[in-house]
């Protein structure tokens, strides 16, 4: 038996997204790009790649992931390129996209060589969390000034627009980008390419991946563009848990459980956006599922068991493939969980452990 | 010029804070462990080991890095060990340090030949949040029942009881000492030793330090007991900064420049507590400082700075030094900063940098 804690993806789960990736690139004539931000453990591009066109990256180094693990096509994306990044970004990508027309300066004649984009930021986005909206005040995320963006225009084949986030609406998708089409269709229609980013939630039950892929294909006729789509969540969505054991039971006027793992250092997107875990289990057994590390609300959740849990239960936290292998961290030494695939055969396959060297050289 | 972004980790800094902690030490009698949770950079063990008597965990990890980088007295404390962590604890440990009465008598016959000890809650603390509040409803960090604590009485040799929280009130920590010696006295005087834990920031510009000696001193002699201080913050405060450069200009409305790193992925705690950065500047020119990840959230905060800022301009975030290092992650593939080391003779050594086999070995 594995020892836990490990994030565990399950191929067959992952094909599942992959098919629908594959119905929708097929009828709409999208091309569909990894969002390597979201999730890039690498052992399972080679199941990815087969459905997927490529990769996006938000770094120099993802960047590089990209085209050394997935390959395909490679998009460079990145909020701001330093100097000394440039030259080896070029080398690595299909295409690059500025985040500002200052960088597009700036980077000119270094990037000349290869296809380049803007992003585009529309000035309003689906994002419930201001935290992670791109349409904030002030927002740092692309360039929306048409007449400057005009100045340009000449130099670039694409926009980059991200402007979803978890989106399952599409009848709300609809609607955005039928603004960004009456708002940004004279310049729409001179490029060759835009990608509409990620967060679109396709891959949800009940989403109706057809009318999405009418739209996108009405859109591509309308402008005679190539639309690329960058789904990170939608990709891996519910493909992964976090396979945790109990170590121990306290009870402090609620029952709890202690597991080994943290959601500070595990899950961490649940400790910044204040949500709870998610648990496939029901019954009359309440417990509050606690991490381990000294943060006093290290707490997974509140969850109903159909059985008292004991030292030595193995719980399964759903849904830990998106933003958390990615940002996972060595908060209070815990033992990072290691990565496992479940293969299509149903067997296990370690593909990473994390052990002692491996903090203490975090530090040092 | 060393390549940004790096954390700068100040030797004489840092000596300001040992000289405090070697004075409230001489003058109290109490014994002071570094608390590895808030830092653990150990290439500046050799210089904190010559003021501080040790240190203190939260993990397995952290107790065999303190034991090996650190040495002197080491004590084991863990929210939950696990079956197969504890001979190997109980090897590294001078003192281990149970968070449940549970955890204790699971572990009691493998733990027996050590001093040992449990984390007391008094149910009240100094904490601001909520989330870091030791005693929040349902906490489960350690026991108060004190019924159920004379069970184990005989087991044990001390306390653990941490309560404050960045306390830069003595009056405040004075009370608060009082209430448990009210409260908890009975048991107090039956061990050998009580850890007061960390969090009490009597490093910081004109705390009382000589009052604080003769109140742990007073309590230290009222109990029979050897008091031990968990330092973390306090040990390490104003001694580190992340150094970083500007790589875009823009202005959205406001002045932003974006630089080469990111809050949440070095600096995760101004995300988490939703807090500015420091920094040590004046001026006439505000900009918002904005990291370099996708995360439209990811703002240092809005400084003033004398002149206007250029591409290529270094900035240095204060306070870099507690909770920055141990929780830094690979988030959006972001370079890690480097850690350097400014010696005492002012020069600079690069203790370890970070690269694209690290980034790309954290994934599979």
């Amino acid at each position: 038996m594995i020892q836990t804690p490990y994030y565990l993806i399950d191929r067959a789960k992952l094909a599942r997204n992959m098919e629908i990736i594959d119905r929708l690139r097929t009828q709409s004539g999208a091309k569909a790009l990894l969002a390597l931000k979201c999730f890039a453990t690498w052992p399972v591009f080679d199941q990815m790649r087969e459905h997927m066109d490529g990769t996006t990256s938000s770094s120099l180094y993802e960047l590089r992931l990209g085209r050394e693990k997935f390959g395909r096509e490679t998009h460079a994306y990145s909020v701001g390129w330093s100097d000394h990044e440039i030259a080896e970004a070029v080398g690595y990508a299909d295409k690059i996209i500025f985040n500002s027309i200052g960088q597009l300066e700036r980077f000119d004649n270094q990037s000349a060589q290869i296809e380049r984009g803007l992003r585009l930021n529309p000035r309003f986005s689906t994002s419930g969390f201001d935290l992670a909206d791109p349409a904030r005040p002030f927002s740092r995320l692309g360039e929306w000034d048409q007449a400057r963006i005009e100045t340009v225009m000449d130099r670039i084949s694409g926009f980059m627009i991200h402007y979803n986030c978890e989106n399952a609406d599409f009848d709300l998708f609809d609607r955005q980008l039928a603004r960004i089409e009456e708002e940004f269709g004279g310049l729409l229609k001179r490029l060759k390419w835009v990608s509409l980013g990620g967060g679109i939630h396709f891959t949800g039950e009940g989403y109706p991946v057809d009318r999405l892929a009418t739209r996108l294909r009405g859109f591509a006729d309308r402008f005679g563009v190539q639309v690329y789509l960058e789904p990170g969540e939608a990709a891996i969505t519910n493909a992964a848990s976090l396979e945790v054991s109990v170590i121990d039971i306290l009870n402090n006027g609620k029952d709890l459980a202690i597991v080994d793992s943290s959601v500070e250092a595990h899950m961490l997107d649940l400790l910044i956006y204040r949500q709870s875990a998610k648990m496939e289990v029901t019954g009359d057994h309440p417990y509050m599922i606690c991490g381990k590390s000294c943060l006093a609300g290290d707490i997974f959740g509140e969850f109903s068991f159909p059985a008292p849990l004991s030292v030595g239960d193995r719980l399964s936290i759903a849904d830990a493939a998106g933003y958390t292998m990615v940002k996972k961290n060595w908060f209070n030494g815990v033992k990072m969980p290691s990565i496992v695939v479940k293969e299509l055969d149903g067997s296990l396959s370690v593909k990473r452990e994390f052990g002692y060297e491996d903090y203490a050289s975090s530090l040092g």
